[in-house]
């Protein structure tokens, strides 16, 4: 760093740090919950429209990138700017573009997702405050390191716990095993999933019972380099939760054990490694929970048709009774606009036809953080009972 | 999000979710630590020149900004690349800009500093295995949230719990309070700092007791808009300290109290309000860790003769004994190419000369978090014995 680095530095202390486009917030727009903190933009107008602001007077062209792509308007003093159309309540992922090439915005916060650190806007939904941190007890997002066996390597894991965790140590509490998405990782259900804040509301209204939740990185690559939904690729992700991060946690935390205590879920590929891990392993897990899979089709190239229930998980349509005498709760969600709805409906009027237990919902919204926070707030609330 | 975006997600899952540029990784380099996995730029050479590559072919001007100023070139594929001059070992922040408008690199992980998500690279020192994580007992980081008096608000404080705090619910710590600098928050001692691996290996090497850190964020407006070193923000951030920080700490978590049991300590900005805050309250705070500040000068329009001991403390100079009984470590460190240096060298000697008792230590490098990690390292091991 060099001296006229210092300079800046110092002075922007007292100053402000954040990028402000010397243009004022519109009537009525107010800034995202998720903007770095002294920027009046992006700000969200009452009909959920979105200013996005960025004052760059020596670019060419400049656009943003959320879902759709828009071209962003220069005004006399290089400021670009557009407004969207109205967006679903909720958090979504958003780049900007310079030349075509996309980067995080910075006057937003970045999460890790679609597999690099993304700008994301968290539209607040009325009437929604599950989420939101209020006058409740607390609990805590911990962050430990623990040795992945798979993986040959130390890795981070988010451990919540909840409120009074502390206070009284020969309490044992049950564990939610919960994954990310593909593209995220162990920081997903921390941050953008505000896990912490969903439970310690839910326990304070004794809507769900106290329990740990365990955010672990569910990208586990097998031997040969496969990821994803493939057979080598599941195996390897049950041997790091079963293997590595279970015995860790069991060893170092005041858990319950017994599949009846274990419940695993996750969402999207987190959904997929729920569904196999769990289904497959029913005497370490008594509980699953599977949001917005793409397992039973709905997406890109896989067909409804190519999904077969039998060969994932055999004997699921043929000696369900073997699985309802497990599973405590075999849970099932998605989002009511994503593409994934349709199949997912088929395969739980199979499954129910069959006579296989199975709990299913559905909220407002796409392949999103908003309907995963739903998933995991409902889910929350049917376990361990 | 729309259906091409879900299916850009679905099938990312199945290969690498990083940005690669399409060129291999030259001989001899190798990948940063601070890359985002699949990445295999920037890369490091063996004498610390880095290259840096970004694939932007619809790009006119592509730049990396790292204290240095560098212009990029090129190739046929549109990949734009450079060389930097060989960089000091430790973390630094950078930049790279589209047509001079800057932007965090998508292949490195960002970090909350210069008040923005920003990329950086940690470059390794050759010998320095002090924040490498090994196989010791580890501790925790923590993430709470406490009501904030000052702020009208619930705010984000990171807990380091050492090693065996679970183990016995009976033993009480000492607490270290650790701020960071202008333009960063609370992640900045967790996530930059490796707080938790440098304790962890100290406390295994039985160099340093057994201690919690708080890291709390020092971002605290004084009433009227104050902030940086003037009286009322200093004024504020006490009061953020000790009427809102300290009480949540010392109810929720085993700390011996007393101001025996406390240090306080920051960089740059953080290590003004450790000053401010460590001497102007020695009932508070029997320890006080001052890294890399700018107060005593060296840098912009702070000349050195502007700093008057004597009326930020009274009796600093005038009865330094008061001082020395009062305060078990009084500390102060910076950076050996930091301009800093001068300025607090000889405040130094005027404390020495006084006959104030006060602990200095340098360390190679500049304005940066190589010289703070090594800071808290050297600070750790002297208090609290």
């Amino acid at each position: 760093m060099n001296r006229k680095t210092f300079y800046l530095l110092f002075f922007s202390c007292f100053f402000f740090f954040g990028k402000k486009s010397n243009a004022q917030i519109p009537d009525g727009a107010k800034p995202a919950p998720t903007n770095i903190h002294s920027n009046d933009c992006p700000c969200i107008f009452s009909d959920n429209r979105v200013l996005f602001r960025v004052a760059a007077p020596g670019a060419t062209k400049v656009q943003l990138d959320i879902g759709k792509l828009y071209n962003m308007q220069k005004n006399e003093k290089g400021v670009w700017s557009v407004t969207t159309d109205p967006l679903v309540p909720g958090f979504h992922y958003y780049s900007l573009a310079i030349d075509s090439f996309k980067f995080a915005d910075p006057a937003s916060e970045s999460f890790y997702g679609t597999g690099k650190m993304s700008s994301a806007i968290d539209v607040p939904e009325a009437g929604a405050d599950f989420y939101t941190i209020k006058n409740v007890p607390h609990g805590e997002i911990r962050s430990a390191n623990y040795f992945s066996k798979t993986m040959n390597t130390w890795r981070a894991v988010n451990i919540y716990t909840p409120p009074g965790y502390e206070k009284d140590a020969t309490k044992r509490y049950p564990v939610l095993y919960i994954q990310h998405g593909g593209g995220e990782d162990e920081r997903g259900w921390a941050v953008q999933g505000k896990t912490n804040i969903i439970l310690d509301n839910l326990i304070a209204e004794k809507k769900a019972v106290s329990m740990i939740v365990v955010i672990a990185n569910g990208n586990v690559t097998a031997p040969g380099g496969a990821t994803g939904y493939n057979d080598a690729a599941m195996t390897a992700f049950k041997e790091e939760l079963a293997g590595s991060v279970i015995p860790f946690i069991e060893s170092n935390y005041r858990v319950k054990i017994g599949a009846a205590n274990r419940a695993v879920s996750g969402l999207s590929m987190g959904g997929g490694q729920a569904f196999y891990t769990g289904l497959r392993n029913t005497d370490l897990f008594g509980n699953v929970g599977v949001f917005s899979t793409g397992l039973f089709g709905g997406i890109g190239r896989q067909p409804a048709a190519a999904f077969d229930a039998e060969t994932a998980i055999p004997g699921i349509l043929t000696n369900p009774q073997s699985f309802n005498s497990k599973l405590k709760v075999f849970y099932i969600s998605v989002g009511e606009q994503d593409p994934r709805i349709e199949p997912t409906k088929k395969i739980i009027e199979t499954f129910k036809s069959k006579g296989l237990n199975v709990q299913f919902n559905s909220f407002p919204g796409g392949h999103e953080w908003q309907v995963w926070r739903k998933s995991l707030h409902d889910f929350a609330q049917r376990i361990f009972k």
